[in-house]
């Protein structure tokens, strides 16, 4: 594909797990030549990614006025530190970070859903990863049904803690085969065999930033409301679990109008970037390991709400954490700014 | 312990996952001789348990009127043909399946929920294992607040589906090491690094019989209502994740009542059978892998409902599947039965 006007790419955090799938994505639909592409880390280095020896500049050095496009996937840090700076040098700015995602005047976007908040910005947050890979399910059933109540448990895989965060799942595996001791260092306790139920940091309230955050950011994508808006009272348990790079979630929900099940199915097949998956009596439903590398999101398990009866619907959905999560989604925000020809 | 009149145990299906944890538990908390335990199996045999030669003779030829009380635990098939014939021969019968326990006149008891329901019985069943733990915590929070709608998502243990779905879950691990192609026989989907978003079969409504032992059996031991009584709703998604045996629930519910958090807090911390530990900020919260091989459930992450406010509860639960959720539960409703002196 050819964009409208190619811009030279910056990528910061280039060697990260979800930074590794930006550059294999932009290859693969861009065709972005080799110096078009600049690869920034927290120093200056040649690395090794896919095979290959690749340079990699340090981002705090690096003059943003020689890129069109940066993508930012080093963390909020970074972000705060440099994302302005590159957006002050003419720079459109991808952040997959959690920086400016509840600025009132950031848009919050994921592209199949609500591209239309790009507008003019040159500064566009891409959504926490267990939430864009919900809400690619859940909006088409909000425009269908109404969405009143919201409660989701979560199955969030390693990758969403980072390349280390897979490793040491890896490693641990290996240990565990061998029988030698277990270690952990990117989580509070070992992952192999176990659950963590909590995820980023905890609020007075009981609840972490990355259940706010799923909260906050359906507000705002799904429902254009301020994050602190209850109108839609949205409840989450996030859990880590042993797997590498595919989110899943249990999804309930309460609806304003009668749910239709058939609709919903109708509705949920025909929205873009989705694969509905529901034989569960033959075993078919999206797995993590089914929907790893996938560019779609799996919805199955679909069926009427047992809590909320007509007006509710429950359903399983299962994401790429790298991809739908974060590459992918930044990409397609890219492609909204700079479009096909 | 000695108890008041101890009887002959037999045990059906004592090689199996939850047979060994009895074995295990009779001999601990009863310390029977030997020659008062009778291991009953498929076919008469000898086999190593726990480093020791056992004979395992045959569940179908073994007359039952030389046993006091008999553990069932091979499946529903076998409770379905044997379970009965103990029964008549004189045999107190505590059936781990789920044969009977949807019979309006044979109890479905968690002992320290609801003890006085076996009254003079001599068929009591096990609830579902899930269920058993999700109740211990669930129950003191109903009497408190007054449970009015329950939402659930579960992750289940391999030791549900059995010894040889442990065995084949460390098979995996081995092979995932080892760089070899992963097998699979007891799960429909490879389980390592996976979710399997089905457990037991599915009904034409989308949900599976798993999800609905937790409804019907939540509303036989704490509703004390038919099964199919809908005056509470619940729902519930049950999801296989890799780990070996321990379950947990991500558990959200409605209460008739306002729920005061300190005093949800402190009835969790009061009720039998319930460990407390919600520090999350701290990273203390239960863990499947802290929590295998502990009799008591563990509760954490407790916090207001967002998504019912006042008049609601989050919580997150933890308890080994072959315990609670089976053998230790099997055992006190042996003690009920010929408690201790």
């Amino acid at each position: 594909m050819a964009l409208s006007s190619q811009p030279r790419v910056a990528i910061v955090g280039a060697t990260g797990a979800v930074g590794q799938e930006l550059i294999r994505l932009l290859q693969e639909r861009w065709q972005l030549p080799p110096e078009d592409l600049v690869l920034l880390g927290s120093r200056s280095r040649m690395v090794e990614l896919a095979g290959r020896q690749l340079q990699v500049q340090s981002a705090a050095e690096f003059d943003f006025t020689t890129a069109g496009l940066a993508f930012f996937s080093a963390g909020a840090g970074i972000s705060a530190v440099l994302a302005l700076k590159a957006c002050n040098a003419g720079c459109v700015v991808i952040d997959n970070t959690s920086q400016f995602r509840y600025e009132p005047d950031v848009p919050l976007v994921i592209p199949p859903i609500n591209a239309a908040a790009i507008g003019n910005a040159r500064l566009i947050a891409n959504p926490n990863c267990t939430t864009a890979i919900i809400l690619m399910a859940l909006a088409p059933l909000h425009r269908a049904f109404g969405l009143k109540r919201l409660i989701v448990a979560t199955y969030q895989a390693a990758s969403g803690a980072g390349q280390q965060a897979m490793d040491e799942l890896r490693a641990q595996t290996r240990a565990a085969a061998d029988g030698v001791p277990l270690t952990h260092h990117r989580f509070p306790h070992q992952l192999l065999y176990n659950l963590i139920p909590r995820i980023d940091r905890v609020y007075d309230d009981g609840y972490t930033r990355e259940e706010k955050k799923l909260a906050w950011e359906t507000r705002k994508i799904l429902l254009g409301q301020p994050l602190e808006n209850l109108t839609v009272p949205i409840e989450a348990t996030c859990v880590r679990v042993p797997t590498l790079r595919c989110h899943a979630a249990s999804v309930h929900l309460q609806t304003h109008r009668i749910v239709d099940l058939a609709k919903a199915r109708d509705v949920l097949a025909q929205a873009p970037g989705v694969v509905v998956l529901d034989d569960a009596a033959q075993d078919q439903y999206p797995t993590p390991l089914a929907f790893g590398g996938r560019n779609e999101v799996g919805v199955g398990r679909l069926r009427q709400s047992a809590a909320f009866g007509a007006h509710g619907l429950a359903f399983w959905v299962c994401g790429d954490q790298l991809l739908r999560g974060a590459a992918l989604n930044a990409i397609e925000i890219a492609e909204c700014v700079f479009p096909r020809q």
